[in-house]
């Protein structure tokens, strides 16, 4: 179903937002949507829609619209929803503690094999069904679990030496909470930063200059 | 300073990055930097550098570079970030608990000034030197305290509702960390959502499409 073409960030960025919409439709039982809906849904154009839609592929009709759970399915097609790649929390203090009870890692394409942290306190707990593990099993653990990717729940400076480490444990991905900007180091891993004191100065901002942000969602 | 063009999207995600890089430089007593070795911190070209500080003004000088302590307090009031703006936290559960533990509001432009929660065995409970209440108290103390930005921890179901309650009490800004999209339903007010399932499908995608992605930064 793809196209050999490269899609591009701000396309990529929006599929969870219309595998959300759609799987709102979804349970409302709607069977059928068309571009002009899901544009007011997306606060976008209808046009912006198919043009979204058809770099991978194009699943409307005309006149008809699109199927909401063929279309649904394919978005978690393309985003790799089914894949279970399995992940580890590196980091299982407060934030990654909450981090990995608010997500659901299942729906998301990842499957949480192991938790790591270097506070005694910490080590021994649980997380849903893991057992945090002292950071000195990692190596151990990850030739065994062989994850893939690893969610980065340690202060900045733990991140960069620990991202290496875990790129050499065959880490392809990162979900990073750290403040260390992980994309400018490691080039040959897919890397999505969660940089909270960013976003809050994003925030501060956009309430500084609110003439230029009519709801500057991102 | 400002010139009167609007700033691109772009530009403004990059400034926190910015302000977060000359920090660290100035704690390592660098005192000039140029766009070279900015452009390579930021893994991005020298031209870029110029043409994203230019838009505010253009801080440098050919053949000096930038004065870095100059050009971080120049970035911070852009940012705004001197403003101490009030901001309420709504859902103060784990999620809403941890986002105000670990972020300096008071180095990001704002300062909290109340939380709520409608669960007993949280209402009560301290965040920092913040006492959680009641949030049947939301109009009383917004009243009293005037806060203009809230940080969103409710689930998704109560967002809707709780924003236009919270725009009519004169919330300006949201920090959006339920899953509902806030900015799709106010154009009036700044929202930065912070969409925790959205950013994870994101990953799946980029390892999906490894491809597509040498360090996908976002």
């Amino acid at each position: 179903m793809k196209s050999d073409r490269p899609v591009s960030p701000s396309v990529i960025s929006r599929l969870p937002r219309y595998y959300r919409l759609l799987g709102r439709l979804r349970e409302q039982s709607v069977t059928r949507v068309s571009s002009r809906e899901l544009s007011e849904m997306m606060k976008s154009t209808a046009s912006q829609i198919r043009q979204d839609l058809n770099c991978f592929g194009g699943f409307g009709q005309q006149g008809y619209g699109y199927n909401v759970e063929l279309l649904r399915e394919q978005i978690a097609s393309i985003l790799g929803l089914g894949h279970a790649v399995p992940a580890i929390l590196v980091g299982a203090g407060n934030l990654g503690r909450t981090i990995a009870n608010q997500v659901d890692f299942s729906g998301s394409g990842f499957r949480l094999v192991a938790a790591f942290d270097r506070q005694p306190g910490i080590v021994g707990t649980r997380i849903g069904e893991t057992q945090v593990m002292d950071i000195s099993r990692l190596e151990e653990v990850c030739r065994a679990k062989q994850p893939k990717m690893a969610v980065i729940c340690v202060p900045r400076q733990a991140a960069g030496s620990l991202a290496g480490r875990l790129i050499d444990l065959g880490i392809q991905g990162f979900w990073n909470f750290s403040s260390y900007d992980l994309s400018v180091e490691h080039e040959n891993v897919a890397v999505v930063n969660m940089h909270l004191w960013d976003s809050l100065m994003t925030l501060s901002y956009y309430m500084s200059h609110r003439e230029e942000s009519p709801g500057a969602g991102e």
